[in-house]
């Protein structure tokens, strides 16, 4: 095992890891996708992939551990396969959230309509952003981009907070379509808890890059 | 850096990891203590005790990936390693519903009384108990009683389950105390939440254990 096979190694993990990661993030858009569609088969295809995503979460979890046995890592490498074993699990729970969105989804589909003036697919388009910028983050090792998918976790705090108050409010005034606007809550709080892998996933980068570029200012 | 040594700090580790995961259950139980007393200083206790939580959290890495640079770890030694970083993670995250929780008691104490017929307490020992019984398997290597954890998340989905469509009842008779039936729902969803990561927690052990077992018989 030379160090280039190492290498060659780490390079097939990060590979493996931003394909999950695309994986997860479809699946996110395919759930709001069939909730501003009412598609009942959209939601089937995101069922039937889950098993797709956590195959890829054992086999990242199998190639870490490969990795981490086969030689004695450096602190850099070291922190890396770290990372990338913590944002796989982050990523295998984005992917059941969109699982828990589109059972929403297939109960929404027998309901009436609401009028509730709630933007799902906005706070679904912030959060998936943000998962893919953490990626992003991820697969360039930059520290900046990172940061400011931190900064946006409190935005989507706040769009959450504002559709429970808005669900509250239309409760208040009628209680005809409240089993759709119970839907829509719980729709909105798995969306907050994909912006929270989200910025799970940035701190993961951060605690990779960062722990690194302490160690090499210490040596220089 | 002796074998010894390198035990010993495994054993450190595990002290450190069941350590944390004692702040993480009292902190649930605190949340739940104070949702049945409405006791909104205990609700302060859960939110400034996060800290503590985090902070384990960050040395637990630490240790972990100290031991993982120190010497080239035993296949059995390299996975315990990754499973405490893994439960880790899932611990610091019961600490966050627990906090979500103490958030929505504020809300409540505002609030008139549900009469609403959902046994949240029964529902919080339930997912407690997983939580400590995940932490006892993960102390003592016993693959059994996590794969009892592993059995238990359908009851507590169930119960979730039961809570939202008795909301969702409740609702449908009147709209008078809605608000207080949407904070009840989200506190179900939080030790919904609990579960999962006892149950994230019980799969740790399992790879832990068994994927040292599968490696011993490939080797005799």
């Amino acid at each position: 095992m030379t160090r280039t096979r190492f290498h060659q190694g780490l390079d097939d993990l990060k590979q493996k890891l931003l394909a999950m990661g695309g994986l997860a993030e479809q699946a996110v858009e395919r759930a709001v996708r069939a909730y501003q569609t009412r598609d009942l088969s959209l939601c089937q295809v995101v069922l039937r992939d889950e098993s797709k995503i956590n195959a890829a979460e054992r086999d990242v979890d199998e190639m870490s551990i490969d990795l981490l046995a086969m030689q004695q890592p450096m602190a850099i490498d070291l922190r890396f396969i770290v990372a990338c074993i913590k944002i796989n699990a982050d990523l295998e729970r984005v992917g059941d959230q969109a699982v828990n969105i589109a059972e929403r989804v297939m109960d929404l589909a027998t309901r009436p309509d609401s009028t509730l003036e709630v933007d799902i697919p906005r706070m679904a388009q912030f959060s998936i952003s943000m998962v893919r910028d953490a990626l992003n983050a991820f697969l360039t090792a930059d520290v900046n981009l990172a940061q400011t998918v931190l900064e946006r976790d409190d935005l989507v705090d706040n769009m959450n907070r504002e559709i429970f108050e808005a669900v509250d409010l239309a409760m208040s005034q009628s209680n005809s379509n409240h089993r759709t606007l119970l839907d829509t809550l719980i729709v909105a709080r798995n969306l907050e808890r994909v912006a929270d892998h989200a910025t799970n996933i940035a701190e993961d980068v951060i605690f990779w890059v960062r722990g690194a570029d302490v160690r090499h200012h210490a040596q220089s």
